[in-house]
């Protein structure tokens, strides 16, 4: 009998284990083997041990080299002999690494399957309070080793304002350096921006929006001027940033309750 | 002693209960009174009976009208009294209806809480095989009822693929009344929209990528010209559908590997 050659992608969600959902333990636990990733996203209150318990199995954590090194090799050998699940953070199918792996199993003949996950993208828009078909193109703010500064997400933001939409700017995770941008970082990365390019993108009086630890019990959403809120204390990683383009009033009102944003931008939009 | 006055929003993810993560649940059995509301989208395959065994209570199902007429009245009056859960499909503030009633709880004094799930728009753009950070704005394709067209999704459209943008389309939902839009009958409403408007936007060798029942185990997914795409038998709702704009080369390898485009298309980005 020839075995069932699979694999099912999983969506872990946020945060922890526990926003995991029940098909996607369900799949897990009827797997031959497998595997997690963790190096696309942080998923700050994991605990290893009590996902283990939940599935009843080992977890193979896998490394950046593993699926992209070595072309996923070990995952699409496991799946080619038997029922293989890759356990991914977020929505399973939003980082570009598992697409690419998704391709090379469906050419080697393995069936592939997806059990969605919520996604810091979904999760991030509607903490912000600010509507979703509202959003322009998003943009992600690298960490920089060297002395050349990435100017596509300064670009980004200045189209979508053109337009009056609002950016969502993911900052850069590199989990396995354990390297994370926090929103002072990448603001001080737009002032630079903004100083060389003088395209009165990021200014003084530019508002924002600072998301840090999405889908947690404690996460924080504060709005505010680019100034005021670089000095504010966001906590722990990992952490998002929205800039809004045109606010409706009711965005306005979502920004002052929800994420204490000054009153003023009330009257910005009356 | 006082009681507890807390609204949490809990996201239901996409198709049916099997989607909930473990901690939605948990948040769903220590509520005092667990609202649903089931008309912002179609979960096709969820069983209320089920769900209420997981959760081990009630579920009240509420209308439009319980939510925007009376102002959400109802769950506001029962989060004031003690831990009120209010399940939604997909991630829970997506739409503009729950971030306003959350809005609404703040101001009352009610502590709001949210547990992400899956969202239809991460879920697309996954099996989409597209890349997340190259999606322009998105719009609705809005159900009709009389013989205005509203252009915006054409509009929409074409700014998008001006700047090489892709772009997610939402197909209204009418869950009250069962009435889903199809891919078919949207491309018949961009269609007409070409013929009145003749911005070159939807013409015949113009790609799309039509989408259905993401999240469910038989999710389809098919890429083709717009004429050939309108044949295809996608089967039952819910149905989105995305125009795409520049495809990088692994993106023309995900949609003739993943959903059947044809290889053309290959040529096009070499």
């Amino acid at each position: 009998m020839s075995r069932l050659s699979e694999l099912t992608f999983v969506g872990l969600g946020l945060n922890s284990e526990e926003n995991t959902s029940l098909l996607g333990l369900e799949e897990a636990k009827k797997a031959d083997t497998v595997f997690m990733e963790l190096y696309t996203s942080l998923m700050p209150e994991l605990d290893l041990n009590r996902l283990e318990k939940l599935i009843g199995k080992h977890v193979h954590v896998v490394l950046r080299r593993d699926l992209e090194e070595a072309s996923g090799k070990i995952i699409l050998q496991s799946a080619r002999n038997g029922k293989t699940v890759l356990l991914v953070p977020g929505d399973p199918l939003m980082a570009t690494t598992h697409v690419d792996l998704r391709i090379r199993a469906e050419k080697q003949g393995i069936k592939t399957r997806i059990v969605h996950g919520a996604s810091v993208v979904s999760a991030v828009i509607g903490l912000s309070g600010l509507q979703n078909y509202k959003f322009g193109r998003s943009v992600t703010i690298p960490l920089s080793d060297a002395n050349s500064l990435d100017a596509t997400p300064y670009y980004v933001i200045g189209e979508n304002l053109k337009t009056g939409l609002h950016t969502l700017c993911f900052l850069d995770i590199r989990a396995e350096e354990k390297r994370y941008m926090t929103i002072e970082d990448a603001l001080d990365v737009l002032f630079t921006l903004e100083r060389n390019k003088r395209q009165r993108v990021v200014r003084d009086n530019t508002l924002a929006i600072g998301i840090a630890r999405a889908g947690s019990d404690n996460p924080a959403v504060k709005a505010d001027y680019v100034k005021q809120l670089q000095k504010y204390n966001f906590g722990k990683p990992p952490h998002t940033l929205v800039f809004p383009g045109k606010l409706h009033f009711m965005e306005a009102e979502a920004l002052v309750t929800l994420a204490e944003a000054p009153q003023g931008i009330l009257e910005m939009v009356k």
